[in-house]
């Protein structure tokens, strides 16, 4: 049994709850807390080896928690996503792959592209596929059209899964912290448009990728994973973008596999990641 | 103020212990927490953030804890090591310029070397360096000599900093859990002799170095930190060796950091790391 | 252009080689030459900016060059594999998703499983798939079974991906240098059964993965590629496992593209790798 | 006997220069050529297994050579390097160090603070230090002072490790393609003052170092090495710039060893680099 607390800091918070767990005889087997002093945020999850009554759990912990506390019981298999993308394949086909088999830890409700490009990928595991195209309409219509199809579900997180337009402050607003996104370059470097052609243009040696939810700008919101690979003076442009494919897809699944695992909390502009 | 506590597992420890600090309005702002649930051990971490009596707090976390608890009340400044060493200088020269600028969290007290050639680095650090040749005595009388010249310090660790001499399970045996060694392969790959010869001849594409507690068998005791770098064709096992002795240096301080800090519980042959 | 060269060493190879591409006007942009001084081979690998006419080039060479040597010329977009399976789905799914997307740098012919778990996935991609049990037959007869199915297909290389079979030496003699495995194990580290529970036992801080040609023994042959990714005590044998399948994906993935693309050359028990 | 040539190129080269090589019976080991298309520039080292004149050799390959190629014969024995410093230890001790014991590749020559902490370090190791403040002095003034020090002596190259000051464009220029820094980020990410600081804030999960040539703007030169290292949100600023110090030593000491072997080559603001 999983349990994760996010709340404002006092002294005594983990006598709180750890006597709430003993009180019910659960052993904590495993424990990870942090508190972020500056912001005065407490951070906690644990894991115990029995199972008690989560609403009965919950209402305790809540008693002796701050008013505002986000306390999630057994968060793992519950995850419902939507993923949005162009043309690429690369970050999609891993999350099919891992979602027909069962180990996505999330069930992917339908796809929606830009593009037509990845609709047959999607048919043939079964999952709906959506081309919304952005061409001859306002951002705005887009976007609207995009929302209208996502509201036919309710994702608990949208994936970004190289989904190659920049989304508007509304849009991103209406899906405050459900946004995930994944940026093709080791940020804060090479923000914006074309992150491989300036690594190559200024000759760097390591290039990167970035997971990160997306609040108002689309690559400034806070970080859940960041990988690299060397790369050298033998690589164009286009062959740093192919290596950075195979990086893109391993720290997406990465940070997909930390969120929902309930392993990432978000605060301002930074996140807590008990990994 | 790091608490640190290592004893057997039984439910209700975290609340015992959170609740002795809530009572002294010590806050945590940072625990690491494992049960070993197969050999039923407890092992915790955590960082308050004001100071209490070290004694008064030692003694109502003894009473709440099970009996042989072992409790450890703010590790960090207090380590001192004697080290041990033949010719190659890398891990010594690492350890004497941490020591030098006061980073290494331990105070170096002496070196020992079955060669001389590292007595005129220890010199230029003012350290004391003992030469006691492995030559003409039995293993029995050598180690003899290095337990008097140990003997006349009081050391917390003695770190084999490539030190190529076995031990014998008696020199072991007296100073069980305070050996650290740096073993030159990545364990339990290429245990023994000339590691690097053997990883060439295998043709490895990764080379490794592991540093780990000394218990009866010399490259057997519980492993500390590992790290890899990687290899190609084009070197030869000198060129593996001499790469490999980067790693090693590297290997080897983050292991002390580790030790030093308090960060690392050993059991039976296996260490909780909370890094 | 692609050109890729193994032979015998001798003074002036890298002169009588260049010559030749001189007279054809073919620059050349790229060039990696090594020579193994101890077993007195010769390997390059070049990439000129023009084309010319293969059989002319290709006979031109061959007659500089000593008896016996292997050239190769454009040699990238032409392999054909069969994949070897039995249940678990990781290394073949990303194989068939490169596959589909025609960045696998070859063409799988068909997938054969020793159970028949991934036949749905294979057949979601319309590749053939073929269940050869090995209940209720002796490993000739399996094996023999097997090499029926191959032999309706001409395949360049035969990859064991997650095939958790020991292959005879005769399976392996007749298939030789063909055959491609992905060991769960940072070889020579827990050669054998079960790698990741011995890596549990023996509380080693990284994990890792091989890559390799299969010679007489399954775990003994040249080694392409090897990956590690850091464990601590908080993973299972069971999470081990888990977090291998990712760098057994990855690893596989790599020495595959180094092997289509004829970057890997082999000789006696160890491999020459131009990345 | 290491041949290195840095030059214009056009079609022939390699033809040009290995049978230079083959009329000496000069056997070609290992090689490494690179040809930048858009710039129309050659590279190339290679190592050969037995010795020649190296005038004549040297003049033979200038005679087939475009005109202003670069030929460097048997450079590894002859680096000379005068260190600059401000009051931070590590990258200094890592060079003193390796400069003791003869593998540095280079003999530091001298050593200059803009403060005097480090001159005890270099005096244990009878390394001439200067301490030339830059206080009550204008910035003319004190690289005045700067340059007459490194007249003294004839550098090859001048080690900036640690040096906290920005060097003007005259002074940059004077040493053009001589100078070596060390900056404390993943550049381009963090250009300026404080990248730590930044990189905390912005919540990244890797943090880097770059070693690079300086040209005209301090952060801007060519790239000659980079590395990470991942972080959380349980290390403050601070502790970023600890951890920050080992990979700032280690990757200043790769990007030493690759320049003081002749594999770094410059042109315009890249480099090519023979690993």
């Amino acid at each position: 049994m999983i349990i994760v607390i996010h709340c404002k800091d006092h002294i005594g918070l983990v006598a709180a709850i750890s006597n709430v767990l003993a009180i019910h005889q659960l052993n904590i087997v495993s424990m990870r807390e942090h508190v972020d002093v500056q912001e005065n945020r407490f951070y906690v999850r644990l894991q115990v080896d029995q199972t008690a009554d989560e609403d009965t759990l919950h209402e305790e912990l809540q008693n002796v928690l701050p008013a505002g506390a986000m306390i999630t019981i057994n968060p793992l298999p519950h995850k419902k996503i939507v993923v949005l993308v162009t043309k690429e394949y690369h970050c999609l086909a891993d999350i099919l792959i891992r979602n027909y088999f069962g180990t996505l830890g999330a069930a992917v409700l339908c796809v929606i592209g830009n593009h037509d490009h990845l609709g047959d990928i999607c048919n043939r595991f079964d999952i709906p596929f959506y081309a919304v195209s952005h061409e001859q309409k306002t951002k705005a219509e887009f976007e609207q059209q995009v929302i209208n199809t996502i509201s036919n579900y309710e994702p608990d997180y949208i994936v970004l899964a190289k989904f190659m337009r920049i989304l508007s402050p509304d849009f991103v607003a209406r899906f405050s912290t459900k946004l995930i996104n994944i940026h093709h370059s080791f940020l804060p470097a090479f923000i914006g448009a074309n992150p491989y052609k300036q690594a190559f243009e200024r000759g760097v040696k390591l290039i990167g990728a970035t997971a990160h939810f997306v609040t108002n700008d689309l690559d400034e919101g806070p970080i859940i994973a960041q990988q690299i690979i060397p790369v050298n003076h033998t690589l164009t442009a286009a062959d740093m973008m192919k290596a950075g494919k195979e990086i893109e897809t391993s720290v997406l699944a990465k940070a997909l596999r930390l969120v929902f695992e309930d392993r990432v909390f978000v605060y301002k502009n930074k996140t807590v990641v008990f990994e």
